[in-house]
């Protein structure tokens, strides 16, 4: 069982009940009750468990599960739990059982008596603000809005309703966030780009005032001590719907659109434009003032140096469509093997041109 | 307008008065009020917008703002609004006119009653030390610090006159840091370097204790998330109007001369030396113990294995200097597209040797 | 000197104490005191120096330390200090030195009254709770546990003996930590994973609910802003002795073994399994579901894309065993020296199939 028995947050479910939620069919015994989820090799006799790959069958064989949601194939596999919720997609199944034998631990409403709320700060109850938590003057909060221990918003910053933020969340001045955002622990939204005006040999960069606003839309999830940089003149913008992995950069002046998937440690350069429906993978790089077209793709740690089609791929450093450069990879693999027989030709043909 | 009407801050201007601050000569009205910058497709009626590209003409010719900064040849361009500001670089026009529409705060000054202060902490007023800040002992703040909420400097920390630590800094025991300098939230500066004495086969690594200090000198700015570690025995250095990006990682011992550019996520390993006015741009990695020259740039994403001369620029991975690493990547694009017709010749003089 | 102006701290030898401790031979005077270690160019006369190496023979020579650590070909080396302490390896002699001279400072011990402490948490006296940290419900902390200023543990978090939390760092509810483990600033350890179901074509993406835990075993040190996630339904685990630098990012279901080295930046995907005794290098990366055999090393940058043995190394990207690597690097680079004499080649055999 996972986190259950650290927490005092309590589920449990029949396999009846389990089949009934999750549209599967029930094979052996209903009445068998489950309280928690885990892998079949980690599952306990409380626990319900999951096999969707046949790999995984030895496993089943051995498992204390109390029961599991599998295919249909492995209804009747020998041994393991008697009790089999069957369905095509066991890990989907899961998501309809979770949030009941997980539910989320009843927010603790209202403000800590530690919090620091600034002048002209207000908010649609029920809010919850956590222990240490500084709010500047003029913040407004949506209903439902819950702000963990030890974060800090800048003066103005405006949060929709149902958005959580986890400790130690940094919004600076003016940042502007939607409905039902989740940020992690760490997460800083708003701090200066980074431009400056280059100084004269022997003298400094002068930095360039950062007027504009960090806007968050609806729907969307920052990963922990990601960092989202407010605009210079215009605005840093993130759309509905896009998730974004731990340690991701966004520089100023960014457009991201809607339900982009940006994964761990990505960075995008200033005033790139990345349109809807896009996937950046982990620890990819995007020079500035790009755009990557609607429902493009960028391989992990791709080096993006121009703009990228829609619908496309791109893949390497730097970053080509990913069939050419797969091609070209390839081809050089061939080449190596024989690169001694090839400087012998070219030896034998000494007096080429060139 | 960009951040303004979520703070109290106010300021505006008169197109007369934009003309004399930029240099500017002035087309059309003197009388019109600005009071914020945006760009031309977001600006209202209140606003100062620019043109700086003919590609922003059809921008300019639909726009509701008050007035633009332009280019010479942009003076009489149809559309947009009557008064011009011309001026041969407006990007550099705005930044005398930023300060004026966009005051900073003032400061709240003094201690929060919810700071910590240890015993033998000192500081020269004024001075702002945020809610739940936490100075150890013995800290020292020059004229004019501001330390945001939830700052936490170890026993010992010294900073300079006019330093600003944006929300959640954590300075090491140790730390010293120049005036005028600005370090945004959740920069980590002087923990402990990555240094153990290799355990034999099965048993542990032993740490090897960091007492070098990380050490900041004068008008630097450092982005949200980075970490400096604190040196071995030498300290860790950051010379004078040096500025780094967001989630850059500088490592123990390491020296970094005066007024370098170094952008976001870029890895620094122990013991680099980094010269002055160097560039380093973004996720580029340094392996330790190397030395990168005066003047010298490090492409975005390069992998740089060896010293690197000064004023040269390194491409790729492993880093080369740029023009060999082009010549090299383009040979390869053109060997691919006939790598089937190389292994036929190859194929026909099969009896060669090797 | 390095730190010790800046603490209260103090520690001296003699060099004959010196000598003694480290199982050295002293040449010159035993009586000599030293309070600090600092390198030889920055040594001043109440420091301990080393020397390990001719290269920094002139530096000797000039040095103002009082005595130094030095390998036997240095002991009459001319000019520099009379007191010398002659060992083979004069790096590993320090490490029996620093903890002398540089004792840690004693933790102040107790709960700091501005904690906030959740209901039903407990330890074991002694322990160490800093200003604003804020422990949750449930909590159990071993004896010996240091907890920086604005750490924030959720609830049900649990900690070995003698572990240690630098300031800021926070852990998710259901975290579990060995015994004498180090944690740096900024961590966040149990975050959410970064795992969606697709939505539809235009729909948003659904969040899978992360029910796992994140559990840290003994004595590992993980370095600043570093994020590892919690587990999706299994856990997130970390083994005995393994050591994490600053920035890393360790996604949902990851299983890493003891003794790893795992150096900044790296970015390690879902579901891998890190055996025991591996190294990753700076900035590497692993796609998901991999597995890294017992002792393999991944060079610095490397993307890999498929499990890596046992015992090998791997480079590149994507990444390949090294020798392999190595030698495909080589023959691209001879091959593009002579790219346009092999064009001609085939130029002339224009008729050739393909």
């Amino acid at each position: 069982m996972a986190l259950k028995d650290s927490l005092t947050v309590a589920g449990h479910l029949t396999t009846a009940e389990v089949a009934a939620l999750t549209g599967g069919s029930l094979v052996g015994p209903g009445d068998v009750s489950v309280a928690g989820v885990a892998p079949l090799d980690r599952a306990g006799p409380g626990d319900l468990s999951f096999v969707a790959s046949s790999r995984y069958l030895p496993y089943l064989e051995r498992s204390r599960a109390a029961a599991v949601l599998c295919k249909p194939e492995f209804a009747n596999a020998p041994g393991g739990p008697a009790a089999r919720i069957v369905t095509d997609d066991p890990h989907q199944a899961l998501l309809a059982v979770l949030p009941v034998l997980y539910p989320e631990p009843a927010a603790v409403g209202g403000v800590h008596p530690t919090a620091v709320i600034g002048a002209g700060t207000r908010w649609d109850d029920p809010v919850a603000i956590g222990p240490h938590a500084v709010l500047g003057r003029g913040v407004r909060l949506g209903r439902g809005v819950r702000i963990g221990a030890g974060c800090v918003l800048g003066d103005g910053v405006q949060i929709g309703e149902d958005t959580r933020l986890h400790p130690q969340v940094v919004c600076y001045p003016g940042t502007v966030i939607g409905d039902r955002v989740i940020l992690h622990a760490g997460v800083c939204l708003g701090s200066d780009g980074f431009g400056y005006v280059p100084g004269d040999a022997g003298t400094g960069h002068r930095k360039i005032p950062h007027v504009g606003r960090c806007v968050v839309g609806h729907d969307v999830e920052i990963g922990a001590n990601t960092t989202v940089d407010r605009g210079s003149v215009d605005d840093t913008v993130i759309g509905d719907g896009t998730k974004i992995d731990n340690l991701v950069q966004v520089a100023h002046n960014v457009r991201i659109g809607a339900r982009c998937i940006i994964m761990a440690q990505v960075g995008i350069s200033g005033s790139c434009v990345i349109e809807d429906d896009c996937i950046l993978a982990g620890q990819a790089g995007l020079a500035g003032h790009l755009t990557v077209g609607r429902g493009a793709r960028v391989a992990a740690q791709a080096g993006v140096d121009r703009s990228v089609p829609p619908g496309t791929t791109v893949f390497g450093y730097p970053a080509r469509e990913r069939r050419e450069a797969f091609r070209t990879l390839a081809a050089m693999n061939r080449l190596a093997r024989i690169a001694g027989r090839l400087e012998d030709l070219v030896a034998e043909h000494g007096e080429d041109a060139r």
